[in-house]
This record gives C-alpha cells, sequence and structure tokens, in this order.
C-alpha cells in the first residue's frame, strides 16, 4: 500500500479515510459500522481520557460503572428519550447458541433461550442510572451525586466513517442529580465550559459555545448546551455536548428526595458527554496532505530520534548522542522514543514520523557528532533547524509549547474567517456552497423555517452562541423578525 | 438499614453479599445477573487498573479497543472456543425497535429490522482479534504483536454473585502474536508472573502459580497457567489466568506469517487476563466482621481525618490542624481525607470509615489540641495510639507501608496453614470437609479420575504447582501412580 495520501483538495473525504488507516489510527472490522482503535491511535485517545478524567476530578466527579444492557421496559420509560434512539439500537433477545442441526460445524442461536424481556445495548445510560439513582436518592443529604462513566455505547446508524460516527464508540457519560434547577443548570454549563476548556487547551481546537435549538437536543433534555468546531473543508462539527435534563429522568423513573423541610420534590438532573468522536476533529483540525499533525500534548511520544549513519562504529556512537538527550528531555517530562530499527531506512522513517504526527524529528548523523549540533525538524510547519547540542532541551521545550500554541492560532484564524454574516438567503446559499463555514444569520425561531432551510441547504443550526449580543433583524429565511443571529452550518 | 454485618461465623456468604452493598462497592442492577459498581468500588479498581496498565506497558504492551460484538461465523472459527462459550453467550438479533401496535407507549422489536448474522456480545475478544491481525501480519517484522484491551464482557451465567461471577464484568485480556513457540511460552509465563507479582504485592494477597489440568484450560488453549488465591472460608479463587493458544486460533483465522527465509508458518498466540472478580478476591482476603480491610495501595484515601468539636471555635482549631497534616501527608503522596461532615457524629463517621476500610483514622478532638496530638486507629488491628503531632508524617508513613505487609503476612500465615498434604481419599475428604483450603494429593493424571473425585467431593484441581519437586506415590482416589501431587479445593 503507499504511503502517499490523496489530497484533500482533491478529495476531503477519502484523505481522511485513507489518514486514519494509514497513520495506524482504527480500521474497520468485520462488524458492520464497527472499528478497531489501533495502538497507535488508542495511545493520543488514553492521553484525552486522562486529562478529561483529571478535570471531572477537579470539579468533584467520581467515576462508577452500570450495565451494558437496558431492559426494554426501562429503555422505553422516558418516552423522549426512547423514542430518539429506538431505531437505531442492538437488542438482545436471545442467551445461548447451540450446534445448527442443518448445518455440521456451524452454530445457531437457541430458541429455547429466548430473553422473556428484550436487552438493549446501551445507546446513552440516563434510563438505567436514573433506575438505579432512585434507590441512592432519599433526602438532600444524598445530593448531589456527581458521577461519571467510561464505557461503550452502540448506535445502529447506517452510515458510518471512523471515529466521525460508528455503531460502537467509546466516550464518556456523566450523569449527575440536584437538588435545585438552578444547581443543575450551573452543572450542565460547568461541563459545558469544561470541554471547551479541554478541547481549546489541550487539543488546541477552538470552539463556539452554545445551546441547540429544541430539534437538535438531546432526546429527553430541556436545554442542550454544545461546543462546536469548525473543520478544514468548512463543515461543522459537534465535540461535546452538556444537557440539562430538567425532572424528565426523575418523573420517569420516580426519583424524589425530602428537602430540609421534608418536602418531596423530583430530582434535577445533567448529563454530559465526549466520545471517539473528538479523534475525528483532532486529524480535521490539523492535519496536512502528508499526514497527521498532533498537538504536543496530545502525541503519543513528543520527538522522535532517527539516527543516521553508515557503519556499527557510527551508530554506536550516534546512540551515546541519543540516549543523553533522551535521558535529559525524561527529565522534562518530554516523551521521546529513539527509533534505532535497522529494518528500516531514515528517509522511511522520516515518511512514517510525518504521516503519524510526531510534532519533532531529531536527526543524528555522523557530521552532527563532528560540529556537535543536531537537525530538529517540525512536524506542523515542516521547517528543519541545526541545533547545538547544548541548547537541545531547551530549544525542544520551547518549541512543542510553540507548536501547541500556532496550532491553535492557525486554526483560530481559520475558522475567525469562516464566520460570515449573511442578510439575505442568496447570500446564504452562495457563502455555504462557495465558501463554507458557520453562516451568522437572523432566524424566526420557528422549527419549520429551521427544517425547510435544511431541506434546502443541508445546513443546520449547529447552536445559538452564548453571549450573542441581541439584534434585531429579520429571519433570512422567512423575512419573520428575529431577536438575534444564530450559526447555521453544514455538518459532521 | 442497619450498617452491622453478619458475622462471617454465622455465615460467610451472607457476610460477603452485605459487605459488598453496604461498604458501597457495588449492587445487583435491573439487569439479571450485572452489577452496579458504585464510585467507591470503582475507585479501587481504578487502582488496580492504574497500577496493571503501567506493568503492561513496562513489559512492551500497549492498548487497543476491538468490537463489543462478533459475528457468528467468527464466533464459530475455532471449534473449542466456540463449544466453551456458546452456551453463556448474549446474542444481538435486531437493530431497531418500533412502537408496539398493541401496547401504546411501549416498543417491541422491529420484526423487519433482523440482523442477516447474529452478532455474539464478546465473552473474550480471542476471535474478533485474530479475524483482524490476520491483517496485520505478513512477515517476521509484524512480530512480536503485544496488545492489551481495557473492556466490558459478557458471559450469561446461571447463578451470579457481585464480583465473583456476574453476566457483564470488566477486565483486561492481552493479546499477542509471535513468530516462535517458545517465545509465546515465554509470554505466557512472563505474564503470570507480571499476575502474580501485581496481586502479591500491590493486593497483598498470597498466590500459587500453576498450570491447569486439560479439562480445566481455557477452552481453545493449549495450556493455561494460572494464580491461585485462597479466601477466609477455605475455598480457592482462580485470581488471573495465562493462555498458550498455541497455533489454534492462527489456523482457525488463517494468520500465517513469513519467517526471515521467507518460509509461511502460522503465528503463535497467548491471551492473559484479570477481571473485577479480583475485587471479591479483595474482599474476601483481609476483611473482618466489622467490614473491609484495604491494602494501603489500593484505598481510596488511605488516611481519613475526624474532627470532634462542641462549638465552631474547636472545629476551626482542629481544622487549621487537619488542613497541616494533609499538605504534610499530600507531600509523601499519601491520599488523606478530611472528613468535616456536619451531618454525622463521629461516631457515626468512623463505623463509616471502618466498613469502608479505610487504613487508618486520625482522630483530633479539643484534649488533643491542649496536648499538641493526635489519635491515630488502625483498621486492620483496630488498635489505637496517641501520636505527638511533630511525628505524625512519619508515623503514618511507617505504619502505612506495616499495614500493606503485615495483611500479606497474615494471609500468607492462613494460606499455608491451609495445604494440607493427604495420602488417603478418607483423609482427603475429611480436610475438605473439616479444614478447608487447599489439598496436597497425589493424582493419576486421567480426566476420569479428576471428574469423579468432582463428583463426590466438588472439589477441582486447582492446579499442577509449577516447581514442585517430582515424587512418585499413587493416586488418592484410583491408587494408579503418580508422579506428583496437585492442588484440590473447593472453588469459587
Amino acid at each position: 500500500m503507499s504511503k502517499k495520501l490523496t489530497s484533500r483538495a482533491e478529495d476531503y473525504s477519502k484523505w481522511y479515510n485513507e489518514l486514519v488507516v494509514k497513520a495506524d489510527l482504527a480500521e474497520n472490522s468485520a462488524v458492520r459500522g464497527c472499528m478497531v482503535i489501533k495502538p497507535y491511535g488508542y495511545a493520543i485517545w488514553e492521553k484525552m481520557q486522562a486529562e478529561l478524567d483529571r478535570m471531572f476530578k477537579e470539579t468533584g466527579h467520581q467515576n462508577a460503572y452500570f450495565p451494558l444492557f437496558v431492559p426494554k421496559s426501562l429503555f422505553e420509560a422516558e418516552e423522549k428519550n426512547a423514542e430518539g434512539f429506538a431505531k437505531e439500537c442492538a437488542v438482545v433477545t436471545h442467551y445461548r447458541l447451540q450446534n445448527d442441526p442443518d448445518k455440521p460445524g456451524k452454530l445457531r442461536v437457541d430458541p429455547e433461550a429466548k430473553l422473556e424481556e428484550e436487552l438493549v445495548v446501551r445507546p446513552t445510560s440516563e434510563a438505567i442510572i436514573w433506575n438505579t439513582y432512585r434507590n441512592w436518592i432519599q433526602s438532600y443529604r444524598d445530593l448531589p451525586i456527581l458521577v461519571n462513566q467510561w464505557a461503550n455505547v452502540v448506535r445502529w446508524e447506517m452510515r458510518t466513517r471512523l471515529f466521525l460516527r460508528t455503531a460502537e464508540f467509546l466516550w464518556q457519560e456523566g450523569h449527575t442529580a440536584h437538588a435545585t434547577k438552578q444547581e443543575a443548570i450551573d452543572e450542565t454549563k460547568q461541563m459545558n465550559n469544561v470541554y471547551a476548556n479541554f478541547v481549546e487547551n489541550f487539543m488546541a481546537i477552538p470552539v463556539i459555545q452554545g445551546v441547540k435549538t429544541e430539534s437538535e437536543r438531546f432526546a429527553g433534555a430541556d436545554e442542550t448546551y454544545c461546543i462546536e468546531a469548525l473543520m478544514q473543508d468548512g463543515k461543522a462539527l459537534q465535540a461535546g455536548t452538556s444537557h440539562f435534563l430538567g425532572q424528565n429522568f426523575a418523573k420517569a423513573f420516580d426519583v424524589k428526595y425530602a428537602n430540609k423541610e421534608g418536602k418531596q420534590d423530583y430530582v434535577w438532573a445533567t448529563s454530559w458527554g465526549v466520545s471517539t468522536r473528538l479523534m475525528g476533529a483532532l486529524i480535521m483540525t490539523h492535519s496536512d496532505d502528508n499526514g497527521l499533525v498532533l498537538p504536543p500534548n496530545l502525541a503519543p511520544y513528543q520527538v522522535v530520534i532517527v539516527p543516521i549513519y553508515k557503519n556499527e562504529e557510527q551508530f554506536e556512537a550516534i546512540s551515546k548522542v541519543a540516549e543523553d538527550i533522551i535521558s535529559d528531555l525524561r527529565e522534562r517530562n518530554i516523551s521521546v522514543k529513539f527509533d534505532k530499527r535497522d529494518t528500516l531506512r531514515p528517509g522511511a522513517k522520516f515518511a512514517q514520523h510525518e504521516l503519524q504526527g510526531v510534532p519533532l524529528r531529531i536527526a543524528v548523523g555522523p557530521k552532527d557528532l563532528e560540529d556537535g549540533t543536531v537537525e530538529v525538524a517540525r512536524r506542523d510547519t515542516l521547517t528543519k533547524q541545526t541545533v547545538i547540542l547544548d541548547r537541545i532541551n531547551v530549544v525542544i521545550e520551547d518549541l512543542l509549547e510553540e507548536i501547541q500554541k500556532s496550532l491553535f492560532d492557525k486554526a483560530l484564524a481559520y475558522r475567525n474567517e469562516h464566520i460570515t454574516k449573511v442578510d439575505t438567503f442568496d447570500e446564504f446559499k452562495d457563502v455555504l456552497e462557495n465558501k463554507g463555514g458557520f453562516i451568522a444569520a437572523h432566524w424566526d425561531g420557528t422549527a419549520e423555517t429551521e427544517e425547510k432551510i435544511k431541506e434546502i441547504t443541508k445546513a443546520t443550526i449547529r447552536c445559538v452562541p452564548l453571549g450573542s449580543a441581541e439584534e434585531s433583524g429579520s429571519c433570512v429565511y422567512s423575512g419573520a423578525p428575529s431577536k438575534g443571529r444564530v450559526l447555521f452550518a453544514k455538518a459532521y
């Protein structure tokens, strides 16, 4: 298989698929719509998990684990939620296989082992968790409950794409219970902030915070907060959501608490999640035609050292230099790999590390040994510099910081250039077609208009941005009065 | 609900179940046989995961993630493996629910959404992984593959018990691929050693390493190594297994590699796993009639500080002392919680921390303030001592080390007292009935005898211990010649 990628200009979608596979991030499996996350891809996901987990714990949350299966009767209890997920859920109906009497060596479902009640493989865990919370909550003393779960979930999507939309995916889902409405709303906002902070500062991806319109809300939520990012092809990607669930699940599962005065009331709820979809956002924000570009915070190794030698003696000498660099960098908590494979030439190694987005490459050759230097190459800018060995630590440390910042700045500049205010529907269609990105336009607030615009243009309202100024105007489609602009875009 | 536990002497099994629930470790869910792992229990599991993950990485393994579902045709490919798991697997047959036309507000499986091929919810992942490895392996350069997966698996067990045997459980499963038989055998042994090391040094549970007899082997393995622990009721518990899979899966999934000479051969395999079952081993090794006893390495917090005060002024003064202790202990990487809840009296707090196994409790009252002392209580021995404030750091650090060691020594002494050599079947039955523990007896090496002994006594061969001396004798049941003793026990 050629290592050369299709260029983004040629076919963006093909470029993405090839990059995911060739950079060893993930691949399709024998199960329709389910992916295999390969070690290199999983190492990036682990870095995300570790940082998010730290942030969740810092804000007072604890992890727990709830069953994979949701009995049908619980699944259907919260009506809107059930309606939202029923069409795409995997259902377990039997608990045994047996030898197929008609086909020797083959198995079939044992018709005698039919479950009395079908089990839905969780597409999200509100139902099973709120059914559990009923027993955990008696009084205000038991609140708040601040729980997060790291888990796999299944949604039987018809059109799947690696990381972006898969039948099974990995995620975290926070599920909190509160005594008051205000506390639940504060939690919803707090977690959306945590997500924005993580995605911007750790993943170097700028996001816009906002709330979803009613038709784009999570099934069962009263309000959905979200963070929206912009990909290089001008399409938006929902990177995380945080839901204020009101008392909907408490009512569906009869979860009440006694307040300080002994009065019974339903509990208030939130849920919030991000998933392996973030891997897709990462790839499509920073990468280029040569492959993956990783922010240093997420790189499985931030620096790779490649020795260039013609004989064993040179290799030994270079190895000594490399070992010194490695121990110095590790002291500064910089992760580094010495690529001393003897089955590949330096050029092939360079190509692989470029494809896999290693932020910095250090090459050491015989000439460097003489001069007391090394060559340092940046993955993001593809620029090289010669560095005196004595200064290597400082230079590397500074460069990593600079790359992290520069990736964010670059993505932010692109994103900001791609927010376009439009006031007519012709302009709307023109910008969408020829420029892409977010379109800030007036909307009359009706689901009908939203649906019409989607039908005609495939653009949806990504969010009503938080803190946007009130501005009176008329709807870009219907001409009816509007109090402010919302953000439209085509989206993943 | 009373916090008081049934005593072990009264009803060991009831004691266990009550402890798991009352110490907030786990509880049964609405799904038959599936548990909810509560935050306190999950925090202990996270500590196990972190340490195991570190040990796996130190031995060169990387994490990855494979699909939850195994298509039936892959599931049945390795015949013995399929046979071993077919009788207890959850099967997904449909991918959609719809409104039930006969029952308004209810859902039913959509008969039109039947899968062409049924999907088995993974009971273990050899099949789906070896089907993937076929594409990853062409030549010896692609080997070894050293991969681990943290995941949930499902086995539809009929009799379930929290942590010990649940329909869904959490585990890690390592799956490695090697060019030579010897390398695969070395890996199998290495990982069994890693498990023994982890369980003994981190969990303070002594184990015996050995190999399973053919009838107790993992379905699809050529050899199963294991670590066996002994619980306080004299029953054994298999705490981890490491399997040498030979070329069985490589042949079933046609995974070949070209060696250095270009010759094609099947790849050699291992797999190894430990699960949330270890939580059961932890509980049943160390705990007592007052509740959980945790080795410091696994405690979500190692020290709890309880203030004893009569007014706000005293509370303020005690808080200052507590804050100083906390910051000093944290500097030494000792985790500590200040339990300043004003909804519980000190006695109730003491009881809760005892039930939850916090290794050390520090109580600070008005008299302590005057004397410059605190009271330190050990959970494992239930002993108390007065400690001068200046010495608290050193004392706590030493005590934690001592507790970790002492728990292991105590369990080891119990285990060693409960390995009994017997030479007659009457003695065998007598020891099993009246003393319990491991019985070291001669066995003729046949599956028939093994089965007979199991039928009569419910004891199974836990393992043929590694490195046991050759000793000729006659089988305790059949009288036929034997070359050495094996370990029998009743087991979880």
